[in-house]
């Protein structure tokens, strides 16, 4: 497009939606006009915004009216307002769960299926957190030599639940050190109906259990590994665990492929992919932690091993920020391929 | 043997050695006579056993003359006053690594291999905490078929270094909180040339770095594995982490055997072995938990689920008291049976 796009930001308030702000005032992603947009709880609010105020204003199917790109911070309102937004000719990324399946819906992180993004029909979902950070890792091993099985166990900060989340992981520190009751309200799911402390805590349920004892997250991580890199014949095996820290998810991945590869190939893979970085010295005790890879846009990858056992297997361990890269920054990279592509009309 | 045991406990005034006190208190343990003992630095300090006060005395290799049992908490003592204490007809049950892989040493948890007690020569090793944790997850399996391939990734909690390990994350927890450094002097490794924080982080190191940039805690949980299930040919990848939890750890395991097994039967086998318990009830959200798992005897297994791809496997979710079945009831336990069987003379 020759103008600079309107944009609206549904869900302006929350964790994720501030991120969006943040990102934009850093990135200095380019808008003719911005709409902040949330529930009628938090319309009203005043929001700043590269240094001009902003009142939030309540998400309606209207709201949409003229908006050439809607950035959705996920939740529950993406099932009404997403299709709302599209028909109004806005092209919508979404955050939530809601469209990721839908073979209608590209399923995108930008460095590894940009393909995807022009069979768009006005919603783009934006993956799960948990999926984006271990896709960061694996698609430059993918393109190396095909992967075959991946057995991954996950350590989710609570950021993952939202503001609410990451709230709770400090109410509860600070209960505990005082010696008072820790009360927890949200984790693992607000919706679930018993709650657990995070705080010294490990919790191995995130969102709700579905099929075959598996938790609906380890089926995200299967379901949309398959579709983002074409093959649902990889095999999968999913643990999803929340721990005590509050915004960058880090994985413990044991990956099979078709040829045997050199930790040194991997090694070269990764740090040649866009926005993945190798931070690998044992003898220097380099490695990827969360508390450091926190605020980053990258995701990092360490501890890159041959499995002892099998020639064919590398064993990794990865970090990265889950409102930035697990959310908000790959929403709004998708925002900025197409409007380097000038998919945005 | 017809009177009670004369029993030693050396390294008694850190977080093992305080745990064997609790313990012998709790459990009954049967005692003629009790000692004490520590490096030259802890010497003189007074400690109250089942309401009686002792002094606390310098540990030297005379000090176990007499001595029936030695009850060695770990460090690097152990390879001096081991051999002493042996040599003198002390039967050592040793916690710290040093014995380990001896061919004269068994290694030993007793519900696992208690067959190998019989054949010490006066030292008798405690596995390492994450291995014992998981083999009592694991052994009521290979009982029912051969486990073949082992992928496990630990979440490993702080007291797995002692005292200073507990101390460190509370004082960074507080630092943080408060807006302050925090400043770590211990994790991953005191002997470490450099120190992370483990609050609100996560750190993929555990013990240095050693061949194949695995790290030594990573190779305890093949080696030892293989010693105890006398199977060199399970093929074992581990991936050990420390959390900020003070005292259980976890582990999520993917565990593949000779045959094809039902959840029921996993389930069944769990929960009739000695010392583990079933905590899988997705649809009641009950799984196991450090925080509720800390200073429980037994370990507790959950998430039990087939995997999708590979019928031949089984995922699960092991949670259990690092001081506790870990380090020093271990130990005790193997005391006990000693004294059981009449193996005490």
């Amino acid at each position: 497009m020759t103008k600079e796009p309107v944009v609206a930001i549904l869900g302006a308030t929350g964790a994720v939606g501030q991120e969006f702000i943040r990102l934009i005032e850093e990135r200095k992603f380019p808008y003719s006009q911005l709409k902040l947009l949330a529930s009628h709880r938090s319309a009203g609010k005043k929001l700043m915004v590269n240094g001009k105020e902003y009142t939030v204003e309540e998400a309606k199917p209207e709201s949409f009216d003229g908006v050439d790109i809607g950035l959705f911070a996920g939740g529950s309102v993406s099932k009404e307002l997403g299709p709302e937004a599209a028909k109004r000719g806005c092209v919508v990324i979404d955050n939530s769960s809601t469209f990721r399946m839908d073979p209608n819906v590209p399923l995108v992180v930008p460095e590894v299926n940009p393909e995807d993004i022009a069979l768009h029909k006005g919603i783009i979902a934006n993956p799960n957190c948990s999926t984006i950070i271990m896709l960061m890792a694996l698609k430059p091993i993918h393109d190396l030599s095909p992967i075959k099985r991946i057995i991954v166990s996950t350590y989710q900060a609570v950021s993952g639940a939202g503001k609410e989340g990451l709230d709770e992981l400090r109410e509860e520190t600070e209960a505990f050190l005082a010696g008072r009751d820790m009360e927890p309200k949200i984790l693992p799911s607000k919706s679930l109906p018993k709650h657990y402390p995070i705080a010294f805590n490990l919790i191995p349920q995130i969102d709700k259990f579905v099929e075959d004892d598996y938790t609906k997250e380890e089926m995200k991580m299967v379901n949309e590994t398959h579709k983002m890199l074409h093959d649902d014949s990889i095999a999968i095996t999913a643990t999803t665990v929340r721990v005590p820290v509050f915004r960058s998810h880090a994985e413990s991945i044991y990956v099979e492929t078709a040829d045997e590869l050199t930790v040194d190939a991997v090694r070269k893979a990764i740090d040649a992919f866009p926005g993945a970085q190798v931070q690998d010295d044992p003898a220097a005790m380099e490695y990827p932690m969360p508390l450091f890879t926190s605020e980053k846009y990258d995701c990092y990858v360490g501890r890159i091993r041959k499995d002892l056992y099998n020639p064919k297997a590398v064993n990794l361990w990865v970090s990265g920020d889950q409102i930035r890269k697990g959310a908000a920054l790959n929403a709004l990279q998708i925002a900025e391929y197409m409007l380097d592509h000038d998919m945005i009309h």
